[in-house]
C-alpha cells in the first residue's frame, strides 16, 4: 500500500508557478482583500500554515468562519491574535473601536443575528472604517428603529442584517438617505428555509437604493461598506 | 360526427342526486358562504345560471375575479347586481359603506394592491362587518402607517395586504394587539416569484398572531376576518 | 492572544441604550407577549439570564424550543418553573387545566404532531384561554373527525395541526363555522420537503376562512388564537 | 432561397425504416395503447393524418388535448369521431356509457376538475371498463363524499382528482378499501404553483394504497385504471 | 418544579375517548391496514407498547422504518418477531416466501435501493401476495432487464424502485402491460435532491398506466401493490 | 345595476387624509425618489395624472417600465418629455449625457441587456450622476472586458449587468477595487428560470465587495449607484 | 417632446471602441463560432442587419431561434439563404446533408423533440460534421433504439434529445462507449416543470460519461457535439 | 426471534441468475467502465468484498467516495491499492503521472474544489489519458486563469471545476476551443443552495461548447473527458 500523491502535488503546485499569478493559491475567497481567509472547513493546522504566510508579508489579518477549535489553535500559535468568539472570527492587527474614518452603522434585528452583524463590523474596521452596532431593532417594534435614527443617519453607509422576514432593510432604507447593504441571514425555522424567505424579501425591498449580499454573508457585506465609506474620504 | 355528452352528462349529475348533499355542485369555493362564486374560468353564461340560482334562494351574492366581460354580462341579466370593476366583483345586496358591526380594518401596502384589498373589504362587508381601508402606508415610509395607528387600533381584527418583500404585516403586528391576517399579493416582478417572496415573509414574520392566506387571496382574508369580528359580538 | 470583547460590546449595549427602546433586548421573537423566549439556539445560561430579567416585572414565563438540558436548567434554577417535555416547553405561573375563558380547541392529526400541539395549547392557556385538545383525528379515518364535531363546535377559535399532506384544516373548516388556524408540521418524509407539501396544502384550503402559519409553529397559532378567542369577552 | 427539407426528412425517416421497431414514429405518448394520440401542440392536419393511420390497422381512437380547432377538423374530416368538447377529446369507437366490465370510479372536487375527469373517464372507457362520475364531492363539504360512499364501494378502483389543497384522495382512501389513483390538477392560484400543492399532498398522503400520477394527467389515471379493473376479470 | 402532565393528557386522551373513534390512536401511518406501525422517531419502548396492543388483537404486525436500537428491542420483547435487517423492519406472523396468491413483482435498479425494494416485498407478502424479487437492473445496462422480462410479465403487478435519474419505470411500463407502480428513492447526490429527480422523472414517464408514491415509500407502494394483486383474486 | 365606488373611495382616501403622511400615495415604488414612477401595469391615463402632480411640484420626472402606448401618451400629454424607448423610460428634465458629478460606470454582458442598462444609466444621471456605459463584454469574450478596465478604474461606483450565467461581476469585482452593484436580467432561456440562475451566481460571487438587486431592477442599481458616488462629492 | 438617444448611443459604441474588442457587439450567444447569430428576442430588421456585417466577412451563417417573420424576411433578404422551419432556423452556406467528417449521431425521443434535434443536426453540419438522426426512439418502446444501435456505435459522438423524463440519454449510454451529450426538453407538461424533469434526470444519469446542456439547447449540444468530433480528424 | 433473510436473498439472487445479465450487480454505477466503485453508503466489509471480485478479473480498480475507514480497510486488504486521500479514493493499478496518452487538463477556481478535481483526475488517468492539474484559478483573479492559457491550449479536452457562482467554464470556453465540461461543486454557502447556484451558471454558459455534469461529479466528467481524449487517438 502506498499513500497516493494528490495532496502534495496540489500542494507544489503553487511553488512550481511561483511567477505572479498564483500567489493567493488556497485564499479563493479574499479577492481584493488579501488579508482574509475563509476558515469553513480547513483544518486548523492549515489555518495557521496559510495565516503565516500572509503575516510574512502583512501586519493584519482575518479570519473569518472559524470553529472553536481552530481559534484556539489560531489563537496559542499566532503572536497577537485575538478571538472574536460570537462573531466566530480570528483577528491580528484589528484597529481599536472608535478608530477609523467615516462611518458604518452596522444594524441587526435580532440577538440572534449577533454573529453576522459582528464579522461586518470586524471586517469593516478591519479595513479602516469607523464603525457603530446598532442591535435588536428588529420591525417587530417599530419603535426601536425609530429611536435609533439619528445614529443611522450620521452614518456615510448603513449595513441592515434581519433573519426570518428580512423586512429592516425595507424600513432603514425608507428612513435614511444612505446606501443600504442588506444581509439575510439564516435565523429562522420552517418556511425561512434556511435565509430565503430573507433574502428574497430584501431582494423585493421597495426602498429604493438596497442592494444584498448572500445568506448570512456579514463580510462581504463589511467589505462593499468599507469600499463605500472610503469613497467619502475622497477629494469631493 | 355526434358531440359527446360529456357536460350534459356533468350537468344533469346533481339533479340526478339531489338529496341534500350535492346542492352546492359547481361552487367549490364557497365553502361556509354559500352565496359566494369564483368566477375565474367560467364563461359569463355559466356565472349567471349559477347566480341566479342563489338568488332563488338568498338575497345576496358575492361573484370574485370576474373578467370585464362577465362583470357587464352579469349586470345587465341580474337586477340589483352591482359591478366593483377595481375589485373584480359583482355583488347583490352588499350593505352599504359604514354599516355593520365591529370594525374590519384593512390594510394595503402600495396602490397596485387595490384589488385585493377591495375584494377583502367587499367580502367582510357583505358578511356584516363595518370596515375602513387604509391604504398606501407601504413600510419604505414608515410615517404612513404610524400616523393611522389609531385607526388600526379601533379595529376588532385588521387585514394587512402587501406585495413585493410583504413586510407590512410585521409592522402592524408589532404596532396593534388585535389579530392580524396577511394577504401576500403577486405585486412585483423578479425574484418575486408571483407573490412567493411576500408569502415567505408573511409566514416568517416576528410579530406574534401573524396568520396567512394564499397569495392575492382577498376573499379568504375578509372572509375570516368577518368570521373574528363577528366573536365580538358575541356575550362575553 | 486576547478574547475580542464583541459578545461584551453587545451584551453591554442595552445598559448604554436604556431609554425605553431596547428593553426587549435578546428576546426578538416575543413581540406582542413579553414573557415568551425563543429557545432554539441559546446556551441553557443565557436563558437562565433572560428568563430573571423577565420574572423580576412578570409572575408569568413561557420558554418554547428547549433543549432537554435547557429544560433541566431551567427548572432548577428557576423556582415554580414548571416542565413540559413533549412540548419542549418551560413555563412559570401557567393556569391550570380546565380554566380560562371562552375555548381554543386543538386539533391534530397524528401522535407525531403533539409536541406542536401542546406548545399551541400551552401558549393558547399561558394568555388565558380554556382549551381543549383533540388529538388523532387525521383524514384518513374521517370517522374521527365526524366524532368531535359538537367539541369543535362548542369552541371560540380552532387551531388545526397536520403534516404529511395537511388536509385536516379543509374538513375541519368545512365542518365548523368558527375561526380555523392551520399550522402545518415537518412530520413527514421525501416530497414533505420538511413541510413544504403540507403548507401548500393548508394555504390552498377551499374551505373558506382558514389561516396558516409558518410550519411548526404552534406558538403562533396559540398565540392568534388566544387574541381571537380573547374579542369574545369583550362586550358585543 | 430554399427551404430545408428538415421536415421532410424526418418525416421520411419511418418510411425508411419501416421494420417493426419505428411503426409509432410521431405518437410518443401512445406507449400501451396504440390507438392514442396526444394533441397537444400538434397541428389539426397533423391530427387528421395520425389519425387516419391508426384508423387503417384499429376501429378505435383516442385523441387528448386538442384545441378546439382540432376538434372541429377531426369531426369533420373523420367519420364516425365524437368530440367530446369539455374533455378536450376526440374519439372513435368510444364504448356506450354503462357498458364495459367490472367498475372504475371517477370521483372529483370539483367543478373545474371536470375536463380532467372527463378524460379519466373516457380513457377507461375505451379501454374496455364500465364506469362512474362522482363529481363536486371536495373535501370542505365532507358530508358530500360520506353520501357517495357506497357508490365508490362498488367500484374495483377509483381515480380521485382534486386540484387546490388535493386531500380528497386521501379521505376517499381512508373510507374504501379498494386501490385508488390520484390525479392533482392545475385548478387553483398563487401557492397552488400550478397544481404543485395537489400533487405533494397526495404524494404524502397519509391512507396507504393511494398511488400518483403527474398533474392533469386524467388519461394516465384513466389507462392505469382500466389496467387494473381488468385484473379482476381474469381467473382468481 | 414540577413535570408538565402534556405527556400524560395526551396518553390519557385515548382512555378519556374510548368510543370507536380513536381506536387507532399514535398510528397515523397504519391507515387501512391497522397492523403497521411507521416506526421512524418513536422510541423502542413506544414502540414495543403500540406492538403489544396491536397483537392481542391480530396475530400480525409490520413496524417499519426501525432503528437498528428499536428492532433489537422489538426482537427481545415480542414472542416470534423477526428481524429484516436491509429493510429497516420487524415482523410478526409474516407468511414464508413464495407463498400467498397472484404475483407482485419488485423491481429495483440498483443495489442501494434494496432497503425500499424489500420494504415494498415484506408488505406485500404481509398482505397475502406471492413475491418475486427482481434487482439490479438499471437502465444504463438495459440487457439486464430485458433478459429477465418473461419474470416480469409473469405477474400481475410490478413496483419499480430507483434513485437517481428514475428511469426504470418507463422502460419496464413499455416492456409489459401490467400496472406500475413507480417507487422513487433518495439513492444519489447534488441534482438527485434528496429523490425529486427520480420523483419528477416518474411521474413524466412517457410509459402510460405508470403510477408514484413517494420518494423512499416501500410500504406504500407494496401496499397499493397488494391491493391490486388481490383484484386478481375476485371472480371475474 | 350601479357601478360600485370602489375606484373612487380609493381615490378620495388620501384628499381625507391629506396631512404630511399620504402625500405619496399611488407611488409606492418611488421611496427616497419622489419623482419616480414604476410604469407597469398603470394605464396611460393613470401615469400621465400621476406625472403632472408631480410636476407641479418638480422640475424633474422619471416614469420606467412603460409600455409603447404610455410612452407615447406621455410625451404627447407632457411638455418636455423625452422617450427612451430601448430603457423603457420616459423622462423629463433629464441632465445631459457628459454632466454630472463622479462617475457611474454601467457595465453588460450583451446587448440583450441594454434595456436594463440604459434603465440604470438614465436613473443614475437624473440623481446627479456622469455616466458612462460599457457594453457588450461579456466573460466569454475575456478580452472585450480586459480591455476597457481603465475605463472602469476611473468610476466611482460600477453597475455591472448580466443574464444567462451571470459571471460577469465576479471578473470586474476582481479587476477593479470600487464598489460593484451586480444586476441579473432575465436574459436566457431553460434552466436560467426568468434570471434565477444569473441572480444565485451574483449572489455567490468570489469577488467580495459584489452586492446585488433584483432580476431587471436597472432602476434599483442606478438609485444606489448614485447615492454612493454622491459619497465622493462630500468633504473627506 | 424628443427622442432620447439610448439606441443611438448603444448602437454607435463600438464604432467608437473599434479596436480589436467589441468586434461581435450584439452577438453575445456566438461566442467561439462567430457566425451564429441566437435569433429569440430580436427584430427581423436587426437580425438582417447582423447577418450581413457576419456574411461581409465570411461565407457562412446561421441563426437560431427565428420567428416565422424573421425567418421569411431573412430568406428575402440574404442571397442564398436556406429556411429551416422545424429547426426554427436560417442557414447560408450550410454543406449538404452526408458531407461532413468523422459521425455525429442526433437520438431523439419523440417527434416533439424535432426542433431541438434539427437544430444540433445543422449547427453540427455547419462545422464540418457529417451527422445522422436517429429519431422517435423513446424508452418506452425500448425495442425502437435497440433496433438502431449499429447506427449509434457507428458515430464518434452521440446527442440525445429527451423530454418528458429524460431518460434516452441513460439507455444509449449503456449502450454505446461513444461521448454522450444529453439535451433535455421542454416538452411536456405538469411535474415536466418546462423541461426540469428532464434536466434532472440527465443530471443523475447512471450511465457514466453522459454530459448535458440547458433545457431546448440543440445549438450548445451540436457545437459540443462537432468540436468533439473533431478531435477524431487529428493525428492519433 | 429470528433473523429475516432478505440480505441473504438478496445476496443470493445473483448466483441464482447467472448468467451474463447481472454479472455486475451492486456496481449499479459503474456502466461502462466495470472496475469503478461507488464507495459512499458502503459498508469497508462490501468495498473489499466487491474489489476482490473486480480484482479477479480485472487489474485495475478505482473505488471513489471512500469514507476514511473504507479507504485504511481497503488500503490493508487489497495488495497494491494506493489512498488518495483528499481525492477520497482507492485505486489499483493507476497509470503513473504524466503517462497516458494525449492530455486532459483539469482546471479548479479554489483549494476546496480540490477533492473533485483530483476525483476526475484520477478517473482521466485510470481511463489512459495524460493529465495535468491548473488548480486556484477562479474568476475574481481573472490573471490567474490568463496565465495558464497556453498549457490549456496544450490540451484535448479540459475538465473545469467551481463551486460558488461557477463562472469559470465559461471564461475558459471563450478563451480555448477544445471541449470544455464544467463540474458545479457544492462548495459555498446560503444562497449556493448545495452547488446548485454553480449548477445552473454553467448551463447558462454563454460559451457554447460547455457541457455540464452533476454536483461535485468529479467521476463522470473525468470518464467523459477521457472518452474524449480517446478520440484523438484514432486515426482521422
Amino acid at each position: 500500500m502506498s499513500v497516493d500523491d494528490g495532496v502534495e502535488r496540489l500542494a507544489r503546485l503553487p511553488t512550481e508557478d511561483l511567477g505572479h499569478a498564483q500567489v493567493d493559491t488556497h485564499r479563493e475567497l479574499r479577492c481584493g482583500f488579501s488579508e482574509v481567509v475563509f476558515g469553513a472547513g480547513k483544518h486548523p493546522a492549515e489555518l495557521v500554515s496559510i495565516a503565516r504566510s500572509i503575516l510574512c508579508e502583512s501586519n493584519r489579518l482575518l479570519v473569518t468562519r472559524v470553529s472553536e477549535e481552530s481559534a484556539t489553535t489560531l489563537a496559542t500559535e499566532l503572536p497577537g491574535a485575538c478571538v472574536h468568539a460570537r462573531a466566530r472570527a480570528v483577528t491580528v492587527g484589528l484597529p481599536a473601536v472608535d478608530t477609523g474614518t467615516g462611518l458604518v452603522a452596522i444594524v441587526s434585528a435580532g440577538s440572534s443575528d449577533a454573529p453576522v452583524a459582528l464579522e461586518a463590523e470586524i471586517t469593516a474596521r478591519m479595513l479602516g472604517a469607523h464603525t457603530r452596532l446598532v442591535t435588536d431593532v428588529g420591525v417587530a417594534g417599530i419603535h426601536r428603529v425609530l429611536s435609533r435614527v439619528e445614529e443611522l443617519r450620521a452614518a456615510r453607509v448603513i449595513v441592515v442584517i434581519a433573519g426570518m422576514e428580512g423586512a429592516l432593510p425595507s424600513v432603514v432604507g425608507g428612513l435614511v438617505e444612505r446606501p443600504v447593504i442588506a444581509v439575510p441571514t439564516s435565523i429562522g425555522y420552517g418556511a425561512s428555509f434556511g435565509g430565503l424567505a430573507a433574502l428574497l424579501g430584501m431582494l423585493n425591498s421597495c426602498a429604493a437604493g438596497v442592494t444584498v449580499v448572500n445568506i448570512d454573508n456579514g463580510f462581504g457585506a463589511g467589505f462593499a461598506a468599507a469600499k463605500i465609506n472610503a469613497l467619502g474620504n475622497e477629494d469631493g
